[in-house]
């Protein structure tokens, strides 16, 4: 007798990162402290001159313009310029969060019906913003062994159909931590320019990388005028994730025609919030440098630490702070529940992500987590010592399948 | 050789009333003044307690839930129940704006494919959400001898069919202003009941009405548990357009599950925005009796000035800050760019919305525009008095057709 639902329900997958939530909650009411490894919510304060434009809220909250606010697009364009990406205000979109600027990417470069490439395992919403744009998303497998570095180009020939249109990635890479070579990049650009696709790159994470190597921006390479759609994000570069501040840069006029009127239908983003972001741009470079130096520490702990544990396999990542641990188990969605709602050492307990939903085949990713250390470096150690212990009384107790 | 974009390209139509702005822009640098009745952005103060709240931003922006700040949503459902609508938290979900509150009831309660019946002239970015979530606007044509009031139930059988799956309205009306009568929306439930369909109720506007007729809530009206969707926003209400905050509401619990998934993907809406909408909540009342009293004046103001130019044809609107205005011209698109490229009285012009666009029918509403009446007195008599001059200029030249 209930009416019917959108058949989009079935194709909507629960977020790896987030459906644990209520366990969380649980184990929280019942006084244990839950280390929250399983999301990107960085414990750095949001940068002192970005918060105080807060505190400039003018006399009437009012819209901005569809494309964002001319000065901070003028502002970011600046930004890029100065670290090597040539473009003009005109190039820049804003948008509400990174999500918004995948979604208008879908939206206004792929038809429904066309499919999108993207290494798996890939950022869960991928999914989403796919079933919300009706296209479809076609996994080429990355692997553990090769740190998650790109597939071959004859890899991509071999998934690559007449309805393919794009192809999406993250570098660094979320959930991975790699970081693509401008070699691999270079062969992926060839692939596209040969096969007229768009190559969209969320560069969310660009500027955390920790000495192995540079992430090269989409928009850094030639040739690729009409192709590049770079995607970006104040959320973790000034700590602002709740700022709901992205962009959607590209240099083909025609495509950010398209965008201009998904962007026009909902009127403009959080204006305060971009007022907000234009100020962070001048945050002084002393802010990143102790960032990064912390980033660093911890993703090098979480890296020694997650190798000490036995039956434990991982690669170092190179950049962003999400790292992925396969374990000694058969399902680590089952494991990550049972450390909320069975475990706990020393009056506390660890939430990380089950890395299945990173996947899109299905049955891969199964004895895989992905950890964000975004913790100082005291309660990552703590969280995961809990982890180690946590694992071994699972294995211990017949539980790791 | 250039890469295709998406076939939604030709679907998406440019707003009505943000597609001017480069005519505006030009009529600026040539050093003419241009009232702005084109955008429901009002000029009234975003109150004092809701900006004290973003001076209070924390250390960190951090995300927060997706379905909105708890705190938020507990005291949404409070300010809900002490206007006759009986709510709880769980029913109510924050957005990104009243827009995304649309965009995720089509997405969340209609597939690809099915027909959502919308009375036209109607808020032209439902056109934009339509084409997003792939489902089909049916128009239903109301008119302006009848003030824009709901058509007969006979006229809604007559456009439904086996696909349609929701009937979407706003209430009061943009463009139009209309209020519409309890007895038409219970005439509405029924048809909803016998149908199956979701009743979604954009009531953005809802306090703004003037005496002739209070707009009544979808979720006032009983049996409508599974059918009713209400989407609201603080943008009007605290004239904080640039906040982004909206909310949708339902008590179909299912359908919030599917809302819930896609409001995970895109992670949350903007943090601190919402802190101050969730201060705005205790705005005192003063504050309300002081717009509302401001709003009526400049409603009476405007229809009286309209009804007074020859030749033009206006109804007076019970609600919202629009008044739609028929003029003795063919084509009002002409119209509106000639005043913003050719014209100026005392150094100004006046900027509108022609009204075609608020139609899905194609040839409606040629000959009318929109006036939103979000200026002072002052400069509301000065822009009526440009837009007659203006009129009276452009059909003694001959342009009228």
């Amino acid at each position: 007798m209930s009416l019917e639902v959108s058949n989009r329900n079935t194709m909507m997958q629960e977020s790896p990162i987030r459906k644990l939530a209520p366990f969380a909650d649980r184990a929280k009411e019942k006084g244990i402290k839950v280390y929250h490894l399983n999301i990107g919510q960085p414990d750095i304060k949001t940068p002192e001159g970005m918060r105080a434009a807060y505190r400039e809220t003018p006399e009437i909250v009012a819209y901005g313009p569809s494309a964002g606010l001319a000065s901070y697009r003028e502002k970011l364009a600046g930004y890029y310029r100065s670290r090597g990406i040539d473009i003009s205000a005109e190039d820049v979109f804003i948008t509400t969060g990174g999500s918004e600027a995948i979604i208008f990417s879908f939206l206004a470069a792929l038809s429904p019906g066309d499919e999108v490439i993207v290494p798996e395992p890939f950022y869960t919403n991928y999914n989403g913003f796919a079933v919300m744009a009706g296209v479809k998303i076609v996994p080429i497998t990355t692997t553990i062994e090769n740190g998650f570095h790109l597939p071959t180009i004859e890899d991509f020939e071999k998934v690559r159909t007449d309805k393919t249109r794009a192809v999406l990635f993250s570098n660094p890479g979320n959930p991975t931590g790699a970081v693509f070579t401008r070699e691999a990049l270079e062969d992926l650009a060839d692939f596209a320019r040969r096969y007229k696709l768009y190559l969209i790159s969320d560069e969310a994470y660009r500027e955390f990388t920790y000495g192995e190597r540079e992430a090269v921006s989409i928009l850094e390479l030639s040739g690729l005028e009409e192709n590049a759609i770079l995607i970006d994000s104040v959320s973790k570069r000034y700590s602002a994730c709740g700022a709901r501040v992205g962009t959607l840069i590209s240099r083909n006029k025609k495509l950010m025609e398209v965008v201009l009127k998904f962007g026009q239908a909902r009127l403009c983003p959080p204006t305060i919030d971009q007022m907000a972001a234009e100020a962070a741009v001048d945050t002084p470079d002393d802010y990143f440098k102790e960032v990064n130096a912390e980033y660093k520490k911890r993703r090098d702990f979480a890296f020694q630490a997650l190798s000490d544990i036995p039956g434990v396999t991982v690669k170092k990542p190179e950049g962003a702070f999400y790292i992925i641990a396969q374990l000694p188990i058969s399902d680590a969605d089952h494991f990550a529940k049972w450390m909320l709602s069975d475990f706990s050492y020393n009056g506390a307990t660890t939430m990380v992500a089950p890395a299945a939903g990173f996947y899109a085949t299905e049955g891969l990713g199964k004895n895989q987590i992905r950890i964000a250390y975004v913790l100082n470096t005291g309660d990552l150690k703590n969280a995961l010592e809990v982890l180690k212990e946590g694992l071994k009384k699972y294995v211990d107790s017949g539980l790791g399948g």
